[in-house]
């Protein structure tokens, strides 16, 4: 199965591909994708649209899946945040995919094995499990790790159908 | 000139359209989009998303407007929110249209001359401006209404620049 992990938000969205057969996990592609830091909100929120739906034309994952989103911090922020996954949901939504959604305590565990993991951790991990990956930012790191997640969630629930 | 306001969320996203020439409105159509209630985000949003670009595709607006969003409720709604809006905007920039925003107060005051006008007066006053406006909704009304704003707004821009 290809799985494409995303980790949305306005300044650089993450993504990530992993190819999983079995309990065997290998990397295929990762990026950030930056829409104009500048403009109208519209302008960038379609540009966002349209590299994430260039990304799944191009990779053509059969899942996806990303972070949950606890909105502790500021309202506006929590707005903004919500407006790039709104555009980033709706490019997976349109290509026929649906999203799963982990919350950031479980990536880190299925990673990491501890859920107050940090972020340098989490890369280290990721490049580790996945030989030949060069995730170029943190961003695309949580991104794989994300679609790791989701790899292993999805091979335990396979185990626990076939027991 | 041909305005669309758009009233975003993702139970119903209420959209009107009017043409203003000089202090002139003229209603144009108006409608309300509804996701399915059901189902995965990503398809939920897709379909907003998809619902919006066939609005301007078939009304061909040269501007857009729709309220400002001043986000004190929970944080969850304020995320759903935002996602709905971003699924919105997205789709007017994938036009090539900006979205200009209005504070709810301003709208109800351009048209009601108080900023704490209650949504039925509003749609009176949306129905008084616009002779012939059958918007069947609240959410179509309020939708006409960011319209009427910024079309009262746009025209007093070019008395002032004229000046």
């Amino acid at each position: 199965m290809i799985i494409l992990g995303l980790d949305p938000s306005l300044a650089a969205t993450g993504w990530g591909v992993i190819r999983s057969s079995g309990s065997q996990l290998s990397y295929v592609a990762s990026g950030t994708i930056k829409p104009p830091a500048r403009g109208e909100m519209p302008a960038r929120l379609s540009a966002l649209f349209a590299a994430v739906s260039n990304v799944i034309a191009a990779q053509r994952p059969q899942a996806a899946a990303c972070e949950e989103v606890f909105s502790n911090k500021n309202p506006q922020s929590t707005l903004k945040l919500g407006q790039a996954r709104g555009a980033v949901l709706a490019a997976v939504g349109a290509a026929g995919l649906a999203c799963a959604e982990y919350a950031p305590r479980l990536v880190k565990k299925a990673l990491v094995g501890g859920g107050a993991a940090e972020k340098r951790q989490v890369h280290a991990m990721v490049e580790r499990l996945l030989p030949g990956a060069a995730p170029g930012t943190l961003d695309a790191s949580d991104a794989l790790a994300v679609a790791i997640c989701h790899a292993n969630i999805a091979a335990s629930q396979r185990l626990v159908m076939h027991a």
